[in-house]
């Protein structure tokens, strides 16, 4: 088995370069850190290019057969490349799915679908993934100015969720309009006076729900474009809801 | 104004050391870092001994006649006692509560109650008592082995909600067996085959409700003790939801 001990190891610069878009794009490629992700991308049959692992985690005898190379590292190369400050110490480097011509074909519209709109937090997204995966959604769109689907922290909070709904990155006015297009209604979630309880809302089998950013919300062309604004009534003093609790009480709100 | 540069300071020591439980307990005080909470605390007429500032901050010429010390610090020294890794450069010194004999005197039993039982990540906990402080909860029990209140990321994370509902200490079998007296059920979130589905309950006007730890659950004599064992249906392949999604489901669920 090969085995790649320096940072100064050109294979390992170029790893640690996944962690930035343009490294993933020039390279084709991108990382999954730890054995739940790496087992959950090998169930979804993800084609996985190589296997790095530590001496440690070489020791437990994990079954190596299905993956076509594998090669050792050390804990300091674990440590470089990984975005985690504990890494596990084992890492797929998997091959980034080919950009569709047209990222709305073949998107499954019976079921919703969560739309995120310049959302930054890689914890934050992760957890609505996850969570639109448990609400049974059938997708998440990462529009324009989200944080990419493949960088690393984001891979990690999405848990294995981004192996079980359909990802795509779009601008989101189209993925709007598709919506439209089959009569499905598209809900924002802008703090307004004119906005709709969501609870007073009977949405339909299939519909856009769109989350924004953190602190400055959806951007207003977006909203323009919606069918209905919604709220969630806050009781208390708490000026807002983190983004993603107000997702989860959305999405199980308006999906049951 | 008293200027403290050095890291070797013996105040810089004590402050460091608010970090820890055992420090907060021996000087009797804790960290509030950045204005927000600051101002919060404030607004909340919490006691704030000293208010520590860097000379960046004091350019801004904020009013700090409400504070009856304050020391100018240098940014190590912000760096150093700051549990974040960019601290703004403000921190308050407030007065830590005393400690009621009896933690479940005086407690607002009108409205419900979160209850956490062993809830280990700190950005965990302040989200949840954000978004009970949302729903209209009257307070939040940090159970045995659940972070400490104030701790500097609790308090960071819960963004002044600490000073909008009662917040206490306790063992949580008291408390359960408190909220029994009052006639007011308790509901667990233990995900088993005995469990309700969280829309078929009728929840009164106050109640408690139980969250677990993040990979344990709640513990079996928690359990043991609840009314109802409340469930939220998973649709999709996700194995779990995150804890304060789950809470955040589950308050404005139950209480609307």
């Amino acid at each position: 088995m090969e085995k790649i001990n320096s940072l100064q190891n050109v294979h390992v610069k170029a790893w640690k370069k996944l962690q930035t878009k343009k490294g993933r794009k020039q390279q084709s490629l991108y990382l999954l850190d730890g054995w739940h992700l790496v087992n959950e991308a090998v169930k979804a049959h993800v084609s996985i290019k190589t296997l790095l692992i530590t001496e440690k985690q070489l020791a437990s005898q994990p079954d190596l057969t299905k993956f076509p190379a594998v090669i050792e590292i050390s804990d300091e190369v674990a440590n470089h490349i990984s975005a985690t400050v504990t890494p596990q110490g084992v890492f797929a480097l998997a091959q980034l799915p080919k950009v569709d011509d047209d990222p709305l074909a073949n998107l499954d519209l019976s079921r919703p679908w969560l739309l995120l709109d310049n959302v930054q937090d890689p914890g934050n997204i992760g957890t609505m993934v996850r969570t639109a995966d448990a609400a049974g959604f059938a997708g998440v769109a990462f529009g324009t100015g989200t944080v990419d689907i493949h960088q690393p922290k984001v891979e990690r909070s999405m848990q294995g969720s981004q192996f079980h709904l359909q990802l795509i990155s779009t601008d989101l006015t189209a993925l709007v309009a598709r919506l439209h297009a089959e009569n499905l209604p598209v809900y924002g979630s802008e703090l307004n006076p004119e906005a709709a309880q969501y609870l007073d809302i009977d949405a339909p089998a299939s519909f856009g729900l769109i989350m924004g950013n953190e602190g400055n919300g959806m951007s207003a062309e977006l909203l323009a474009q919606t069918d209905k604004n919604l709220y969630i009534p806050i009781k208390g003093r708490a000026e807002s809801l983190n983004v993603a609790i107000a997702a989860g009480i959305l999405m199980f709100g308006l999906y049951r």
